[in-house]
C-alpha cells in the first residue's frame, strides 16, 4: 500500500460528490436571493491568525507547519475566520456586507468512521450589523436552505448566550470568568453524555452539584417561543429583549418551526449573544446539520471592535445522510443516448453523429474500445441508457438509422437529419 | 500587519469567484454532455505518492510537511496526480472511465504580479482507453468548453512526443535517454526564449548547436494538419499514424481550428504520446489557455501498467484574462429588488413582504440598520436595484405599496396582493 492516502484523508468519489453539488448549488441558489456574495478565503492562514481567538491550543487540532522560510502556517478549520479577517482588514468596504461560502477545511482530529480530516462545509456570514434583523436574516436564510433541499422536518432551537449567562452568573454568586465559560462548556455536553457524567465532571473544576443541577435544569428549558419567554420572565431573567424581537422577527417572517431551547449554547469560543441549531425532527440522533449565531468579539480580535458579526455553518455529512432517509439521493440527470455501430465502417459517421448531438446539448456517449454491437449495447443498458442509435449497413444506405428504446425495447427507423429533433422531443 | 495572508496566499474575493464560478460551472454542463463524472481527489498525499512520478526534486516546488505523527505529506500541486492515484488503486471500476474535477492546489512557486502559491485549475481525464479516439475526445471537450464561454477564436495546436522523440533520436544519433529527454525540455522553452540563450544552455549538456539548431528548426514546424503531415512524411518520419488518425478524427467532430506544431511538448513529465494546448489566437501573449495529452506512463508508476491514459487541464486566471478582453467578464445577474420603509412603523412589514418576495426566488434587500427613507434610497441605487418598493403610510393604508422604476424614475401604485405577479412580469 505504497500509495494510499494519509491517515483521515480520502477522496471525494463521483457518487459523494453528485451530493455535494446539489447542496452547493442549492446553497448558491438561496445566499443569491439573500444578496449574500460567494467568495473563499485563503486556505492558508498564519498560524498566529488562526490562534488569535481560539489560544494556542487550537495547535492541537488543527494542520500545522513551517513553510520553507520558517513562516509557522496552519490550514483553515473554519470559513468563519477567514472571512472575519478579509472583512476586518478590508476598511474600504460598505457595510454591512454579506458574504458567504462553499469550501472545504482540514482538522486534525482522530478520524473516526465516517469523520475524516478533510471536509466541506457551507457558511453564511452578515458583518456590520448590530441589529437582531440581521441574526433574523441569517435564520431565514437557514431555513430556506433547508427547505429546497426538501427537508421539510427541520426545527430551528434558538438560544442567547447572554441569558444563560445572566442565570449561571445569578446562581453561582461568582464573577469568575473562567467557571462561568466552564459552566457554558458543560451546558453544551447535555446532549452528548449523561446528568451524572456532566456533575461529576465539573465538581472537580469547583462547581458543586445542586449549583449544576440546577444549571441542567435551567438548559432543558425547551419549547415554543412564548412558552419560554414567559417562564423566563417568571424567573427574573432581564436581557431577555433580543429574544422576543427575534422571535417577533422570524413570525413575521412566516416562520412556524421555531423553539427556544436554553441548551443551546455552541461549543465555539466565538458566539456572545443570540445562537442557533438546526435538527431535522424525523432525525434528531444525526445532530444539528447547521449552526450559528452573533460573534460580535471575534472581529474585535483582528483590530475591528467596531464590526458586528452574525452567521450560519454548516457540513455536508450529515445534510447527505438526512436527504438518503428521504430517498432524496438522487438528482435528475441529463438522460443518455449511445450512439453504436453494426461494424468498424460506421465507427466515423458513429463520431460524426456523436458529436452533432453533443453540440445540441445532449449527453452522449458511444464506444471508445472497438466492442462489437452485442457487447456496445450491453455497456448501454448497463449505463441506462435512454435510447441506442445504431449505425447499420441497410438503414444508413438509406439515410436512416435505427433508434432503439431501451425502456420498452421497441425501434424505430429515423431519418439522419431528423435524428437531433427527435430526441429533443423524446428525451 | 499581524493578520495579514501568509506570502504568495490570498482570498478569492467576490469579483474573481463570480468569474470562477462562470468558468466552473461551463466546465460542468460540458463536462456532463461528454459523460464525465466529477469528482475531487485528496488534497492531502503522501509525499511519496507525489514523487512518484517527477522524483525527489518535486519538493522543491511544493508543500510538504509533517503531520504530528511524522507521516511526509504534501499539498497536491495538480489534479492528475491524485485522480490517476484513485484509478489505479480500484480495480473494481468499469473502464474506460471519464472522471473531471474543478478544484484548487498548491505550488511553493516564486510569487510573481498575478501569479499566487494558491490556485483553481479544471482538469479532465479518460482511464482505461488506448485509442486514439480518446484523445480525440479530450479535445473536442476542450474545444467545447471554450466555445460555450464565448472564445470563439481559440486555437487547438497538436503535437506528438514520440514524433518528436524519433526526429531527435535519429539527428543525435544517441540512445542516452538523458540527453533526449533534454532536448525536449529545450523545444518546450522556444516560446520563452531566445534560440540563441536554448543553444547555449544545451550546448554545456552536450548537444551541439548544428543539432539543437536543427532541432529548433524542427520544432517550428507549425500549420495545417495536411501540410504538416506531408513535410513530416517528407523528412521520413515513421510514427505518422497517430496524428493522421487524430486529425481525421478531428475533422470527422467538425473542428476546423486545429493545427499541427511540432513544437509542442508540454512541461511536465507524464506526456508520451499525443499532447496539446489552447491559445486565444486574439491574445498569443498571454500563453496557452489549457493543455494535456496522453500519459500512460503515469499509471504504470502505480503499478498500473495496464491503464492507459489522456487528459486535459486548464486554469482559471488566463482564462479571465482572455473573458476580460472581449468583455465577456460579467456574468447575468438576478434583478435586484429593494424594499424600503417610509418610517419604522412599516419595518414590520416591509420585513413581511421582503420574506415573502423571497419565497418565490426573487433578489431582495433591504435596510438592516434602521436608515431614513432618502439614505435608503440613495443605497438601493448604489445596489442598482432594479424596483424600489416603497411602504408609505397613506399608500399602505389603502393596501397599496409605490414601485419605483429605478431606471425610468416612474412611480407605481400597485396592490399589495399584486406585487410578487407585478415584479414576475416586469423583471
Amino acid at each position: 500500500m505504497k500509495f494510499q492516502l494519509p491517515r483521515g484523508m480520502r477522496d471525494l468519489e463521483p457518487e459523494d460528490f453528485e451530493l455535494l453539488e446539489r447542496i452547493r448549488s442549492n446553497f448558491l441558489e438561496v445566499t443569491k436571493i439573500f444578496g449574500f456574495k460567494l467568495m473563499e478565503p485563503s486556505p492558508i492562514e498564519l498560524l498566529s491568525t488562526l490562534e488569535a481567538k481560539s489560544g494556542p491550543t487550537i495547535s492541537d487540532e488543527i494542520y500545522y507547519f513551517k513553510d520553507k522560510a520558517g513562516r509557522e502556517l496552519g490550514l483553515r478549520f473554519d470559513l468563519t475566520v477567514g472571512l472575519t479577517r478579509f472583512v476586518a482588514s478590508r476598511r474600504d468596504l460598505q457595510l454591512p456586507i454579506k458574504l458567504c461560502s462553499f469550501s472545504s477545511m482540514w482538522r486534525y482530529d482522530e478520524p473516526q468512521y465516517g469523520r475524516y480530516r478533510w471536509f466541506y462545509q457551507w457558511d453564511a456570514e452578515i458583518f456590520g450589523s448590530k441589529s437582531i434583523e440581521a441574526d433574523a436574516e441569517i435564520i431565514e436564510l437557514t431555513n430556506m436552505i433547508f427547505d429546497k433541499l426538501g427537508l421539510k422536518n427541520c426545527i430551528i432551537e434558538i438560544g442567547n448566550r447572554k441569558v444563560v449567562e445572566e442565570y449561571v452568573r445569578r446562581e453561582m454568586k461568582t464573577n469568575d470568568e473562567r467557571l462561568i465559560l466552564d459552566a457554558l462548556r458543560a451546558l453544551d455536553k447535555v446532549k452528548k453524555k449523561t446528568i451524572q457524567q456532566i456533575i461529576d465532571e465539573y465538581a472537580n473544576k469547583g462547581i458543586n452539584e445542586s449549583i449544576m443541577n440546577k444549571i441542567i435544569e435551567f438548559a432543558n428549558l425547551r419549547g415554543k417561543p412564548d412558552d419560554i419567554i414567559n417562564s423566563l420572565r417568571e424567573q427574573g431573567i432581564q436581557n431577555l429583549d433580543d429574544l422576543i424581537r427575534l422571535t417577533e422577527s422570524l413570525d413575521t417572517r412566516g416562520m412556524k418551526n421555531v423553539l427556544l431551547s436554553m441548551g443551546i449554547v455552541r461549543g465555539l469560543d466565538y458566539y456572545d449573544g443570540i445562537v442557533f441549531e438546526v435538527f431535522d425532527e424525523k432525525n434528531i440522533d444525526i445532530g444539528a446539520l447547521a449552526g450559528g449565531g452573533r460573534f460580535d468579539s471575534l472581529p474585535a480580535v483582528f483590530d475591528r471592535p467596531d464590526l458586528a458579526a452574525t452567521g450560519v455553518a454548516g457540513g455536508v455529512e450529515r445534510i447527505a445522510i438526512a436527504l438518503s432517509k428521504i430517498g432524496k439521493v438522487k438528482s435528475e440527470e441529463l438522460s443518455l443516448i449511445y450512439v453504436a455501430y453494426a461494424n468498424k465502417d460506421f465507427i466515423k459517421p458513429a463520431i460524426r453523429l456523436a458529436s452533432e448531438l453533443r453540440k445540441n446539448g445532449i449527453r452522449v456517449e458511444y464506444d471508445l474500445s472497438g466492442k462489437n454491437l452485442k457487447k456496445q449495447m450491453e455497456v448501454a443498458s448497463s449505463l441506462n441508457a435512454k435510447y441506442v442509435l445504431i449505425l447499420a449497413p441497410r438503414e444508413y444506405s438509406q439515410k436512416k438509422i435505427v433508434a432503439k428504446d431501451m425502456i420498452n425495447g421497441t425501434e424505430t427507423q429515423i431519418g439522419i437529419d431528423e435524428i437531433a429533433s427527435f430526441l429533443k422531443a423524446n428525451v
